[in-house]
């Protein structure tokens, strides 16, 4: 017989998601090809969409059959995908509707203020705004009530489990790390005569799409199921079970556009290989930012800047662009350091500093202890602290991401959890497959995805993130693994 | 005071419009970017979002609201909505839920029964699954119960007001009319020796794209609201307020790029240029489809076709594709009358005659006079009859047209209507400004898409589609005005 309950709770699951993959097209479009002037309908269409899901999420009818199941004898599958999703609807029925129209309102605006503020260059003119939105998310961490530090309310939205407590220690030891070995660098002679010499010519755009291209499709997205397109700011989406995209700019450098659809296409991957006979449900999707950012860095960062994958790529940009130099030089040149103010434009050793700058300003606004208006002068402090360096002005420095504007409060961290993560994988990975660098080398990454696929994809939501790396991984969190991979590394690369 | 039944429709409207707005976005997406595997989420993403706006159509409190107003002493704008709403409403009420799933799974498997069937040429493939839509189409008539005949409960779900009665008089005359007039055409010399010539060269995409594009400005329609994709069918779509995308093919001649896109841009100028004001209420809307193709062949045929607008156009084209042979040549070969098997590849001439024969067969099915089992046998009887030419197969006949299969019976005869309106109102803008051709000459179109903006796009559903052509032509609904004016166009092409 039918369990009248789970079936109700299946339908709302597969109804959201068929919105939410509606609401992915609708992103898309404004990001690739949406002429400009139809901005004022989509707004519309996605805040629309968006409110049915959050009606649905908040309904007293799922709720009702989420606590009716809860008491039930079910089988394990169906008893944990209850659980996750009672936590997750719990979590939502928290916020007040006054306080979810409040908070878009107020982004709403800010968004424009943000965007109004950072062309001058003025914080002031963004200061109020944020000031509002900083009161806003004091107050969601109170509805919220995680237990432990109030900020854990907002972690807990992006990287569930995840807390302020064990946050903080990890963040120390790393921010010690990574600057004793950035000082270290910057100290040798190899920093010091270090400058940018192949990657000084013209890539042309066209080529530089192909070999976009073919890497997505050396790492397993054939066109029947993904596609790349031009846009901003480089993203990728998923628009239904079969039906991934990336999009990415084409720059000066062609690092600009490789790397990113790297990053991009390992998102891409992991959507696509969620386990499809969940894609309706929750379990089907992935358990936190910091796990689908593992993903992204783990190709990115730890396949696409090492020798291996050099040595075969090397060749095919060498003649593609018709390169000057040789293998070396141009190894060395991928993974130059260089502390630099914006965050998205940091190499693979500075970027973790940008993301714990980030969260101890973050953490002063939520505990009290920093004042908004206080927050340029904070930021080029820390700047100078962590990187040696301090930004002209507000548009350099504070007014640099678009995150705050929206309220995303407890975002940035994952960055840096999903880098750290990647490290542990890789390492892992090497462990069990000590032959995999010879396939990079030959181009293949097939014995990659597969160990992919079955330590993380095929997981989904099933474990929380940091039990997915302690299975795969045997250990939980650890940026040490992360440090030791990046000092190993550099300490080639520049003779120290 | 607020009147809060007004608010509430006005509610609905808005979130209905909305939720069409996300549809014609996945369905654009569909036809243009998607990867093909995407087809299945496709699918139900849509699916979805036309159950919500049916149940949000059907709603007990959208009707009790309706009631109520129509009780109430309203502004006679308001008025004129809630009795277009009205309409409407009650129409998708008169059909049960159960007939709405029947028909949707039906026809879903109709589409496909009916792909297969086409590719392998057996209209008996197919078959049984038209016989069910017809016995399904003939049950709709009796829920719909529209005074007169059957069929007109079909008809006025795309041509409000438009009956049989009222039809069947003026698809006779133009039957008569055009095969007397292409009968005295194929009589004469003219026609025995024309063949293309200055068309068979090759044509560069780019440059076809480039004209398209160019055209498209031309008509008023700029990158800000619009665009232009790659497509199998040319299409055009509504996304949002200021958001109108169009879709073309290239194929060897330039002239079906540079046709469709004149006739889609028609579509897609009517509707950026329905009233703002009432963007999200039903008076926004295009009273029917006749009056949408009126708009959509007015720029085709009318304007597209016409000497002064290749004199402006011919050397364009000329240059661009670098063509030999002087303009009266071109402008025969742009005008070249030849029965074909297939409507959408037909001439000016010759397409309301397989408009015609599907209306005959659609009307014989519902009546019951017609068998579904002698279709390919009638069908290829009447085009013998009609233009004098017989299919070789079920493809090239009864098989060529997707409507059947989705269960769109009643559609048909609005692209003819359409095309009769769109003569009319070419008739009365000479009239009114008689220099416009002047200045269709220097590709100068202003004038036109005033007298249209004031005529037609600001109307809105405000009046009916035979009350709009009644007010602007000062006579409804007329064959003769259609075929006068190709009667003395192709008189002096083929000179008889």
């Amino acid at each position: 017989m039918m369990n009248k309950n789970l079936v109700l709770i299946n339908n709302y699951q597969k109804e959201m998601t068929l919105l939410n993959q509606s609401i992915a097209l609708l992103e898309w479009d404004q990001l690739t090809y949406m002429p400009p002037n139809g901005v004022g309908s989509r707004a519309e269409q996605i805040s629309l969409l968006s409110n049915l899901i959050h009606k649905k999420m908040i309904s007293n009818e799922l709720f009702t059959s989420l606590n009716a199941l809860k008491k039930q004898k079910l089988s394990s599958k169906d008893s944990l995908m209850v659980k996750r999703l009672y936590k997750e609807v719990s979590k939502s029925r928290r916020l007040p509707e006054e306080y979810i129209k409040d908070l878009s309102k107020t982004t709403s605006l800010a968004y424009n203020a943000w965007d109004k503020a950072r062309k001058e260059k003025k914080f002031k003119k963004f200061q109020t705004y944020l000031e509002k939105i900083v009161k806003l998310k004091k107050q969601e961490c109170k509805y919220i009530n995680e237990p432990g530090h109030e900020y854990n309310g907002l972690l807990d939205q992006y990287e569930e489990g995840m807390t302020v407590e064990r946050l903080k220690p990890v963040f120390s030891k790393l921010k010690k790390d990574l600057i004793d070995l950035l000082n270290k660098i910057k100290e040798s002679s190899n920093y010091k005569k270090q400058k940018k010499g192949m990657l000084k010519q013209h890539f042309s755009i066209e080529k530089q799409r192909n070999i976009c291209e073919e890497v997505i499709k050396r790492m397993g997205l054939s066109k029947l199921v993904s596609r790349l397109d031009l846009t901003t700011h480089p993203f990728s989406e998923k628009i239904g079970i079969d039906d991934v995209r990336m999009a990415t700019n084409f720059r000066e450098s062609p690092l600009f556009s490789f790397e990113s659809t790297m990053h991009e296409a390992g998102h891409a991957l992991y959507e696509f290989n969620l386990p499809k006979e969940d894609a309706y449900n929750i379990l089907g999707t992935a358990p936190s930012l910091g796990i689908h950012e593992s993903q992204s860095r783990f190709w990115e960062n730890m396949i696409g800047k090492q020798k291996s994958f050099w040595q075969f790529y090397f060749p095919i940009f060498k003649k593609e662009f018709n390169l000057k130099g040789d293998f070396n030089q141009w190894f060395k040149e991928v993974n130059y350091v260089k502390p630099g103010l914006v965050r998205i434009e940091s190499d693979e050793l500075t970027y973790c500093l940008h993301i714990i700058l980030r969260f101890e300003l973050e953490l002063g606004l939520i505990e009290g202890s920093i004042k908004v208006s206080d927050l340029p002068k904070l930021w080029n402090k820390k700047m100078k602290e962590l990187l040696g360096i301090v930004p002209r002005n507000d548009k350099e420095g504070v007014l640099q991401d678009v995150h705050w504007s929206g309220g995303s409060f407890g975002y940035f961290p994952t960055y840096a959890i999903g880098t750290i993560y990647s490290s542990q994988l890789y390492k892992q990975l090497l462990k069990e497959k000590f032959l995999v660098e010879e396939k990079i080398r030959k181009g293949n990454f097939r014995e990659i995805i597969l160990w992919l696929d079955k330590n993380i994809y095929k997981v989904g939501n099933k474990l929380t993130a940091e039990e997915i790396i302690k299975k795969a991984c045997k250990e939980g969190l650890n940026p040490k693994v992360f440090t030791d991979y990046l000092t190993k590394k550099y300490s080639e690369i520049y003779e120290i």
